[in-house]
Order: C-alpha cells, then sequence, then structure tokens
C-alpha cells in the first residue's frame, strides 16, 4: 500500500488500555497537523498493568483488529504495558509501533552516567522491556525499574496534586533516589500527569523522560520514509474516538486534552465492542 | 431439581472480579462444613466498580455461564457491583444471590436512628442499590454513600495497615462522620480488610458492616428451605478455584484463606476463558 494517495490519506490508530494514550495522541495530532487519528481506549478491560501477557496480547490483538477494520496507515501502542507485553507477538500488517523503544531512546540520550530509573506498571516492570531495549541502546547504563501501582488510581481520582500522592510518590522514588538515578522514565501514559510532583521529589538535576513527545517525532519520520504522509489538511473531524465501555470521565479528559485539536467540535465518543 | 439427591450434592458456584470474594468463599465453608464451592474469579477483566452497568451485566452473564457449565446447584454473587448493577438483569435458572440485600438487611438490624453509611465502588454507590435495599426495609433511615476508588489497589498493594492508608481513608470516611452514622457498609468485598483502620477512624459508636457472615447464613437457610443442603461429607477438595488470569497473588492470597479449609492441600488455581 506504500505511497498510494489512498493509503497516505487513512487515519492513525492510537490504542490504549484507557484515558492515558490520549497524551500519546494530543502529541501527534500536535506534531502532525495533516494527520487524522481513529483512537481506542478499551476501557472494559483496563487497567492492563496488573494483568499477564497472554491476556494484554489477547486484548492487544483485538484492539488492532478493531482499529484494522477502521482502516488505519498505521498504528500507534500507546499503552507501555501492551507495548512490552504485546508488541513483539503481533504480526502487525501495517506500520505499529510502541512506546518503549522511543522512551528508551529518549532516556539512553539523556542519562549522564545513570542508572536510569524507570516508573511503570507491575507487568511493564516485570517484563524487563524498558532494561532491554535501553542496553541496546548503551548496554552500560545499570536501569532500576519499580512498579507504582497506586498512581494510576490516584491519577484517576484527580490527586495529581496532592499531599498524599506527593507522600506515596516519595515511597515509590526513595530507592531510585537512593541509587542516585540521574534520568527518570514515566514509563506510564497516566504517569505525565504526575510530573510536577515527581519533579519536585527528584530535583532538578534528574532529567524526566515521557514518550508521548518522542513517539510522535517517530511516527512523523517513519511515515515521511515509508511515503505514508498526509499532504491534504483532513476536512472535518482529525479524531474518532471509541471505548469499550461508556465513560462520562474519558469524555470529559478527551476534550479537555483534544478540544482544540480536533476539528472545532468536542470529539464524539462512540461506544464498540471488541 | 429441587430435593433431589444429585442436585443436593453438586457444588455452590461464587464469583467475583477477583481475590475479594474468597472472604464470601471462606464464610461459607466455615458455615456449611458439607458443601463444596466452585469459584470463578474474573481477573482478566477486574476491576468492576468503575465500569457500567452494560458491561458488568455482560461479564456477570458470561460468569454466571461458567459456573452453570461446571453443574452448581446454586451461585453467590459475591462481588458487590455485579450484585447491584446485574442481578436483576439475569434470569437465573438456579438459585442466585447476591449480597447487597444481605449487607442491607444486617445494616438495617444494627442501625439506631441512623444515617447508615455506605462505602463503595463508584458504580455501586451511582447504582443506589444499597439505599434502594435499605429503604425496603425501614424507609425511614437515612443513607449516605460514598465511593472509594483508592482502597481496592492499597488492599492489593498490601497497605492495608499503613499511615498513607489511614490517611486517605479519613478523607473518604470525614463527609459521612459528619453526618453522625452509625452504622458503616463495607459494600465491597475488599474493604473487610481494612476494618482495623475503618474501626479506629470510626470509634467504637460506629457498627461495620461486612456481608460475608450474613450472606452464608441467607445461604444456609435458603438451601435447606428448597432442599439442596448436602448431607454427606464431601470427599477430597472442597474448593475449585478458577481465573480469567494467572495471578500469583490471587494464589497466594487463596492459599492463606482457604488452605485449612479445602481439604488438606493447598487450593489448586485452574486458568479458564470466560
Amino acid at each position: 500500500m506504500s505511497g498510494s494517495p489512498t493509503a497516505r490519506d487513512l487515519p492513525i490508530g492510537v490504542f490504549d488500555s484507557g484515558v492515558g494514550g490520549l497524551t500519546v495522541a494530543a502529541a501527534l495530532l500536535r506534531r502532525l497537523p495533516r494527520e487524522s487519528i481513529v483512537y481506542l481506549g478499551d476501557t472494559a478491560r483496563l487497567p492492563y498493568g496488573t494483568k499477564s501477557p497472554e491476556t494484554v496480547a489477547r486484548y492487544t490483538r483485538r484492539n488492532l483488529d478493531f482499529l484494522l477494520s477502521r482502516g488505519v496507515k498505521a498504528v500507534v501502542v500507546a499503552c507501555n504495558t501492551a507495548s512490552a507485553l504485546a508488541l513483539d507477538r503481533l504480526e502487525p500488517v501495517v506500520p505499529t509501533w510502541g512506546v518503549i523503544e522511543s522512551g528508551a531512546a529518549t532516556a539512553a540520550a539523556a542519562a549522564r552516567q545513570g542508572p536510569v530509573g524507570v516508573l511503570a506498571t507491575e507487568s511493564t516492570v516485570r517484563s524487563g522491556a524498558y532494561e532491554a531495549a535501553i542496553h541496546r541502546l548503551r548496554d552500560e547504563l545499570e536501569v532500576v525499574a519499580r512498579s507504582c501501582p497506586l498512581f494510576v488510581p490516584l491519577v484517576e481520582e484527580g490527586w495529581a496534586d496532592d499531599p498524599v500522592t506527593e507522600q506515596i510518590a516519595r515511597r515509590y522514588l526513595e530507592p531510585l533516589l537512593e541509587r542516585g538515578v540521574d534520568t527518570l522514565v514515566l514509563g506510564c501514559t497516566h504517569y505525565p500527569v504526575l510530573a510536577p510532583t515527581l519533579g519536585r521529589i527528584a530535583g532538578d538535576a534528574v532529567r524526566l523522560v515521557d514518550s508521548a513527545e518522542e513517539i510522535a517525532r517517530v511516527v512523523e519520520r517513519e511515515l515521511a520514509d515509508l511515503g505514508l504522509e498526509r499532504r491534504e489538511p483532513v476536512d472535518g473531524a482529525r479524531v474518532e474516538l471509541c471505548v469499550t465501555d461508556a465513560a462520562e470521565r474519558f469524555q470529559r479528559i478527551a476534550t479537555e486534552l483534544l478540544g482544540d485539536m480536533s476539528g472545532g467540535s468536542p470529539p464524539r465518543l462512540e461506544w464498540v465492542e471488541v
């Protein structure tokens, strides 16, 4: 399909277990002003971060099939857990990128002598995906990963900037800071919301790495390489939002994050079964 | 099927979204020493507490079908959210009980002049199921419900008895205590683990209500009324544990909770697709 005018004009598919991947969608919309997006939030099965590789791979495959059925030209797996656990089990029929490689690349470039700290879900930490990806780039860097199971519910509770969250974050970060990390990967799409709190605790000397901007850069470059970049502006809405479970919160956050980029009106939410 | 020797000897089915319902299974095994149980934890789709009525009803229907396929004589829906959102949408072919009615009955009996406080998941609170059930018994009682989205992840993190959890619980309970509640329903199977913390905050004058013991009493009475109570001891394991996603934590907690009641050896975990 590469290079044909039709393929160029198709949307990019993006999925996450829930709302977090909208930060990636927003970064894509900002960097690629002519592209449109079909976003799928698998809200009926979230969270992925505590589930097994087999189950996450099964859900990821279904999500990918759904996006393909909507006619996307490429897919961004915006969920760190799905990227870590499922990406190498797939045989995608369109170009497909996860968020681990780009986060790891930014961390490997940002780190001085390390160690690099990785904050992620239980399943992502257990997979060792960030360590492996960072070591492929700089094998001398020490990597210290830590799962932070309370971060997602704290963000969803709206307590991102709260003394309780600061206390919990301090407890999660302490062992990493004691090891002297100079770089901290926010290895879950929810965590960038906590960046101000995490930055306050870690201090100015520690660089926080969020993969949303980096993956947008990668997608821009590779779409161009493949001759798949859209050349004409989209006529109408730039984002189609699908969820597997109805969530008022999803609509609200999507409107906040994407409202001004989605072509005027607030993005419409479609409830799909996947 | 009522009364036939074959039906009497069948196991009781119990399901929850995860590990929480094991407290109900344990109460059943203690109170009904001749009965056996098939337990299903829908760990691939948990938590239910943030999902919509339609989705929870769909999952509940599948879980019920699975238990029926294992030949159970009756079903206990040990998940408060599924009991609140899905029970009245089902047309069960065997006797089926949820945990809302029994929790509400205990609360209505325990409350002095009220108000009764209900701690539960977002979806259970939104359903109004506890209020309705309590008002059917004592319509003058004021009921104040509050969702506590961080309780489940705090319990799963193993922080049940922790200063952070106490702070969060204090914040959730404050508005209820200001209203002068004299009874507190623990309206989620995870919450009894937090009873010591909640009791410390609420004080001795507030009665905590946990539906596990009460539902076991109801099942004992109604199985006898239906002529479905088992009369001979079970030969072999008393518990069959099924999960939809493999979870080490599940095995560990199940062994702690049920080990000594499941017929000697630790209960074996079977991974099923539902």
